[in-house]
């Protein structure tokens, strides 16, 4: 078995998170919007360095960043990747992480000499995070031809431009992907592997640097759902003849809570979150009835069936509490992201390859999404490699040691090298 | 007894609301932002009309509208008010009604040619309702010398200003306010009268054209309550390691509910209302476990006792939810208006107007707050003559009917003239 020995990238890896960070840093965190500036700024810096490593790069039809070695023989790829965008005020790891991984496996090998060896490419995706349009996967979605005309008109959170006019904007050929044309011949990779920040809480507490993913959650979800009751004099309508929707939707979340925990309790997978709940600004005051108050819901798992059933029980509750309070629930479009499962033989050389560095390491299941996942549905196999990190994601907060990064680098250069 | 003859006016009340509605019309309902320009423009409008009319025009040391009869004699006088400002997108009637059925009173004697007669003087008040700053009776409470630096230092709703900056922008004297002078001597006002729309259903459900109100419940308040949890991953955070600020505060809500309805069934007037709620903008996402959450708090009632002992539970139940949830709960300042009694006296004279005229009323309390309370607390006899309005106040929905409006401003005339 060959190994390139990635220890001396240390520093590149290091120049590479810094210099990112600092090019979208927003005085909190790090914003770097789907198709927006700061993800731009992110693949500018990127393709930068990969050019002073003598790396090609390029872009595919959907503005996703492309490094490769240059001459490389044309043929069956070997891809890894990870997304370029954040969460607005996230942490600079999420997603990052996984393409500085690629590019160091690039790097070692250019920095080497080697013009030939393992058909590698490392793809960085746009628009991966469901913050900005409320939809996740966009940027690996439309190279699969996946994404509806709806997903194209969602607006942007901030400016309400389309997600058309922004993909437009940084130069993703939008026809095509309006026409749902696979943007790239899935039979041309045959392997996915991506090296990601674990989002929750699990290999800090079982003091594990690096864990092999073995399945994703997926998701149900609503941007929006409305509550509509009847808007009132907050001191002059008695409580049997209100029809107020924020105590209607902390009815509905409070079920949701119940139901949640009788689930749990039967050893069902699931989490749920309503991560943005309002009442109605143009209207609201602190001596008005509120008569409209939107909310997301999101669950998620790794069974399907336990995604649709809850979904159902949601639907249920929200009838009940409609006939219960006098108010009306609407909803925005649902949208399905289906569970994963990550490929057994791929998972196996991952976890030998930790072994043979004596890393710590565990088979874990990811509660968060990962492009990954469109991979393995499409039938390639795929392979997630998680890196120890602390106070969670999506979050300023988010801390990975920089040891663990490099011994997962490591891993992750050893499994390309074993499937060349 | 003398009774002026009010119908003919009914054309110059249907002149004044229109237009002062034309003038403060927002696309959806009316919008007079205390000390803003809705506000202003109806003062304006107003006192344009009074001098048509040949009334004498004029402001107080605190910006509020002051009409009355030229060369009227000094002394004692029976005051006749209302407010000018509206919640954002609200109805028409609120307020408004009160300040015109003055003018009626006073252009009605006008016309007529008398000079001398009951001392009645008009006041429209600004910047009574809360939406605007968190904080109700500005306009009155200034006049009372009760305004506190925490309030002088309150931002506008949408502009950020302060209530100094807005008071002093109208022409309020903000030095005699902020050294709580009182502006007026009490002694001067013999009778303070209120005609409002009833901003409940319970004159509509009950046929009553006319109510004369008892009393008026008082409320406790919090502008913003914070909820501070933990934010994190939605996927990848397991149930147990959340700390959920949203569903800390449904929990909360809830808890509430359950305490209102346990109180309410032994016979305690109470309405709760939390009329602001808000995951926060600047870092939610559907895929984001909320870490902080906003949410306003009101609790009304006729009972100072009851809104004492609501205020503690409340207060209690934030503690248990920071135990259960692993969150704690932030308060800004409380703030107390107390119920108020009406004067006993001039409720029998309201209510013997009534009859005297054949008009279906009834002696009934006030769950919204009116100026009128202030004057009731500060020794001032005081009276409030409700008009039925359907669909609520606080919406732009609100419909007076303006047979039944002139009908009160009759029974207000004779009760002018029976103090006089």
């Amino acid at each position: 078995m060959t190994t390139m020995d990635l220890a001396p990238l240390r520093p590149l890896a290091e120049r590479l998170f810094d210099e990112v960070r600092a090019r979208s840093f927003d005085g909190v965190g790090v914003t770097r919007a789907s198709y927006g500036e700061g993800e731009t700024a992110a693949a500018d810096f990127l393709r930068e360095v990969a050019l002073e490593e003598g790396l090609s790069v390029g872009t595919d039809r959907a503005a996703n960043l492309l490094i490769g070695l240059p001459g490389a023989a044309p043929g069956p790829e070997i891809w890894c990747g990870s997304h370029l965008d954040s969460v607005p005020q996230g942490g600079n790891f999420d997603g990052l992480a996984g393409i500085v991984a690629g590019v160091l496996c690039l790097a070692v090998r250019r920095r080497a000499g080697h013009t030939s060896g393992p058909p590698l490419r490392v793809v960085g995706f746009r628009g991966e995070e469901s913050a900005w349009f409320g939809k996740a996967y966009m940027g690996s979605g439309a190279l699969f031809g996946k994404l509806m005309p709806e997903d194209l008109a969602l607006p942007q959170r901030n400016t309400g431009e389309t997600l058309a006019q922004c993909m437009q904007s940084v130069g993703a050929d939008v026809d095509a992907i309006r026409a749902h044309e696979p943007l790239f011949n899935k039979h041309d990779v045959r392997a996915y592997l991506e090296l990601h920040i674990e989002q929750g809480p699990v290999m800090v507490a079982r003091e594990l640097p690096l864990g092999v993913v073995s399945g994703i959650r997926g998701n149900v979800r609503h941007n929006r759902i409305s509550c509509i009751g009847e808007a009132g004099h907050s001191g002059a309508v008695p409580r049997w003849l209100r029809h107020d929707a924020m105590f209607a939707v902390a009815d509905l979340i409070m079920r949701l809570d119940e139901h949640w925990r009788a689930l749990l309790e039967r050893g069902i997978d699931l989490v749920v979150t309503t991560g943005v709940v309002s009442t109605d600004a143009s209207e609201h005051s602190i001596s008005r009835i509120p008569g409209l108050v939107s909310l997301s819901f999101e669950a998620r798992s790794k069974s399907i069936d336990t995604l649709e059933g809850f979904y159902e029980l949601m639907r249920t509750e929200c009838k009940a509490i409609g006939r219960d309070r006098g108010v009306r629930f609407e909803f925005d479009r649902r949208m399905l992201s289906e569970p994963a499962t990550m490929d057994a033989k791929l998972c196996d050389i991952l976890a030998r390859n930790c072994a043979a560095h004596q890393v710590p390491h565990e088979v874990i299941a990811s509660g968060a999404g990962h492009d990954a996942s469109l991979f393995a549905n499409a039938g390639i196999p795929s392979g997630i490699l998680f890196i120890r990190n602390r106070n969670g994601s999506h979050n300023p907060a988010e801390t990975m040691d920089i040891g663990d990064f490099m011994q997962g680098v490591q891993v992750l250069s050893d499994t390309v090298e074993q499937l060349a």
